[in-house]
């Protein structure tokens, strides 16, 4: 249950306020080099604290790994990193024991399982998106050998986007700017707004958009393990995401199946495509053209105003948060959208190695 | 790869044009009657032929339960069952063996498997949605059990959408037109638009919305097993699905965390929320609200006019379909999307009585 | 829970006397010639009444294949297969719906599941081994192309048992007699005692040793997917198994490790050892010698004489069998062995692909 | 392929000379308290350096748990531990970077791999057993509360054996030598061959036996996930274990099904069986008796003697331990082969909520 993938199969465990969170990664290739300094800069992208735009709960987020590396290379055994948790303030969650915060998780943790790690969420806080920074930074690092590079970026603040298509943006600019969006006139102006709604105690959405280029023909098994469904499965399953699309996506569907059709062509490498509205996916399989899609995360349901609830014995009562939290997830979940998206094409990429032809 | 689920597991077999199609139930419970007026009921809901907005293919869809049923009953054992293609005009695709049709799967899995069944789509055909639904049913009588019902709708075709708000239509009337939407004036405009656009040779997009009533608190497990990853999975994997959204979805991105959030209250029932824009799952877990999520169908990739596209030598050539197709796939998907969302629904049922308290 | 296998993944169903038994056959390679003439023969060596010393139910157990062949080729999409079930006599089991037979998996069906399909034995009888043996056909022509064989033989029946190491046989003379013994003179004996045994109405258990060759280095993955690991549990899934050792085995507790290590040398295609106690396999996977074990199968539970029991309301009642069975499981059950080794060892190879270095 | 369980999912990692050792429990049920003295305790029953009959390395293999407990109760997120790798003497293994130990798992990681962590067998090591024992500890406080206990003895070391029917035994005295024989006086012989091997620098294998009681009706899933089938896989993933039996095993194929069949009476708490024969086992499934077992572990491969071999170059060379290392698993086996069952069995418990009835 807290496992994600099939051959490259990511574990993780821990509590936002537990002695560490960590994960497993099984099935990863032997034989890589694990540049420890990219790791730490993948992890520096996801980091609390890094801006005025993101929680000022300041972890450093040192990755310890325990197993799985020998003389700086992959050996192919399950690689185990831990981070621990330095940065806790357990007192701003102990009125939370007894209450139950409007849309977080308290409320059916509590029914599901009889007991809670309540303190700043436990289990279900996006803490854990660090793990997942982590192992992606792993894939990331054998997905380059492979060619295969994934870029995220924010295309939307609450109402403020930018261009739907990738192509039209230079993604060298996504991290110039703390919202991660590489348009610089909308960035500035969504650095803005998130500056305006943190300062009213409220938090606003977003939209993160995703590419991943040079990813070969093949990738994808029908029928339920499309790679289109497991990307949508992936992001689905970070924290606050609430919808997902790929290729031309909801937009589809005003068109026409003649002028939405990716005409196939002679191109120099071989077979492409004239356009891409399949967003490189076709019939669940990997097609060589670019994979992109987009993730829409809400408003954190963290403010920092009073709000009505109930509490254990059902009594209405008021909970205003006072830990400190994000006004706007989307500038650190878009590495959380690169490091699932390269968790799920590296899983897909050892997949296709045992199926097709013997 | 071709089997869905966990501990109820779906695993389908067949192509388009081949002996037959099927599938296997495996964790289905033992003891529940098998309705199979039912099971053909549903059938009906998702044959080809039922109207003029889908294909004219004739299938009478019949099917063989060949294991797993004992006087009436499921026995615990896997249900086998079978759908033997009948109406198959193989001659309407001799031209497709070396060609490739755009925004099809023909490309891919060519390369993919070096060798493939071309005859109407092969394993790639929406036919093989037949037994989603047939299997689909078979969840929804456990479901029903439960207390716990699923009900889709075409909400939007092309560019004529109705009202999003589930609760402001009659989801009685969905049975009631040919395009399944439960708003009558806007089923007779998208009606003529299939129309319109099947006569041009064309075809068009849509959306369905699902709602599911009555799921108890607590299915869904943390973290990459979230119903909503499961179900935005479940959705992604049927044919021309490209995006899914769940609760207030791509619209929350633009509110603010202060009003989104959906408040605890005291209810008859115990406890319940004011809103509901979590769309019934919190943290990945239902929380005893209504679920309800939309999927975008994209216009189907196969068009009656001619495209240019290049053949298996790499030689740039022109297709046109002749087989028999829909113009618009949302009517018939609304069967489909019912179908995934109680085998999912069941799953989590049935792991949820594992994991918890002892 | 009807599935075998990680990337070929067999998933059956169907009871002894219900419509028909059959299976799904997922992760198959595709372009593998399916030589159906191969399938049917080694359906033939497991079939009933084939000779005296086997059950005389008669059973043609022709296969149906439903899909994923296409023009004599594998597709890569699932294989699926029906044999119907003909020659049923269930009112020779009309008096076992309130009778638990002694050893019969009877009583806990009714007790797991409620309700059950009594009907020789329904799920649980051995007549499901016919869906093993003929996925295990197509298994051995893709081992085939890769170099691998595999053969099973009878080594004991009752107290009659030929010389344990394999090398010692004739493997050829397997199927020149009817209880599929190389060593002719033990066979005689074997076939003598089975006939008695059989006329007094009686059963006896005996062991089946399996050989593999060609088995390259690295199949295999630590630590719980031990390919002897997975081989135990494919054994034990057989009907009547009850014990498995490979390599020196049981035998091997009263050496000493000085002994029994098997010494690397140089060979003429690189290092071998200069025996192979291992059996073939060193930390769960192979080594690229001969992988060898042993089956213990027991008596059958079905006797012909009447024997005391319960009924569902807990009396005690008498029953005596009176359907056509097996006076001995062994003759029949090589084809299975060699069928649940071909199958895992197809499966631990497509893995192998998908595992180490990139 | 480093994990094991199908609802009670253990991931395991670590290196024997590593960072730490380690694993991951999902699944497990929530409201547990957790008995940390116990888990010590059992943690001493495997620990090395316990007595003169094991190895002398000096691990205090002292547990840190990182997760999935709060206030001293199990939360249903996983939990995760670590054991940091304290007294490693790398430099005893230096030489075996270019050198293949005989029926160790060298050779078979480098062709795999083209990889390996050398020191001290990296992830072959019996070392990681500590972590299975850790894993099982928790599985039996769980069990506890179902009135499942599991106990496990040696009952043969090299060609001294005791009485194979456990209840001829009294189980109580398992820990009162260091063996864990409960034969006092075979007990004694034991030892003393087991020093006397040691002293030799060569070593013995032996027999663990193993029964289970107060075990449900009902745990274990036709067909391929049979109880038997799955403690098999359990017992075999274990280091240097080289055959399993169950019930009356390898010796059942001498007798007649007559006799070895186990009647069912009346008992006093419902319907039981006259003799079991089965070992508590019958079609995969538990049948409420006693589940008994036995697994053979070979002569450990590390002897200080030298033997002859080749290197990574294929040169014949000669090696000789010289590692501290135990003169016979058996001992320290007996924790490891409970821990496999605890976990087996919890599972399948867990597992069973999910199948049969709604």
């Amino acid at each position: 249950m807290n496992s994600f993938g099939r051959i490259l199969r990511l574990t993780t465990f821990g509590e936002s306020h537990g002695v560490a969170i960590g994960g497993v990664l099984d099935g990863y290739p032997s034989g890589i080099e694990i540049d420890e300094a990219y790791v730490r800069s993948e992890m520096q992208r996801r980091r609390p604290g890094q801006s005025a735009v993101t929680t000022s709960r300041n972890e450093s987020d040192e990755v310890e790994f325990l197993s799985g590396i020998f003389e700086g290379r992959s050996t192919g055994t399950p690689i185990a990193f831990i981070i621990r948790n330095t940065n806790n303030r357990s007192a701003d969650y102990g009125n939370l024991s007894e209450v139950f915060r409007p849309s977080h998780a308290d409320y059916v943790y509590e029914q599901k399982y009889g007991i809670r790690d309540y303190r700043g969420g436990g289990r279900s806080s996006a803490r854990e998106t660090a793990v997942r920074v982590c192992a992606g930074a792993l894939a990331k690092l054998a997905l380059r050998q492979l060619g295969i590079t994934v870029q995220a970026y924010t295309s939307q603040v609450g109402d403020i986007a930018i261009e739907n298509n990738y192509s039209a943006h230079n993604l060298n600019l996504v991290e110039s700017n703390v919202v991660r969006c590489p348009d610089p006139v909308a960035a500035a102006a969504m650095e803005q707004l998130i500056l305006d709604v943190k300062r009213s105690g409220d938090t606003v959405g977003g939209i993160v958009s995703c590419v991943a280029k040079g990813v070969p023909i093949g990738l994808g098994e029908p029928l339920y393990d499309k790679l289109s469904a497991r990307l949508a499965q992936a992001m689905l399953s970070i924290n606050a995401a609430k919808g997902f699309e790929y290729g031309n996506g909801f937009a589809s569907v005003v068109g026409r199946g003649s002028q939405q059709n990716d005409i196939f062509i002679k191109g120099e490498g071989g077979i492409t495509t004239r356009t891409n509205n399949s967003g490189g996916i076709q019939g669940g399989i990997s097609n060589g053209q670019d994979i992109y899609f987009r993730v829409a995360f809400k408003p954190v349901a963290t403010v920092l105003m009073e709000q009505s609830t109930v509490n254990k014995t059902g009594e209405e009562v008021t909970v205003a948060a006072r830990g400190r939290h994000d006004p706007c997830v989307v500038p650190r979940a878009v590495p959380v959208v690169e490091a699932m998206t390269a968790l799920t094409l590296l899983d897909f990429y050892l997949l296709s190695q045992s199926t097709g032809t013997l």
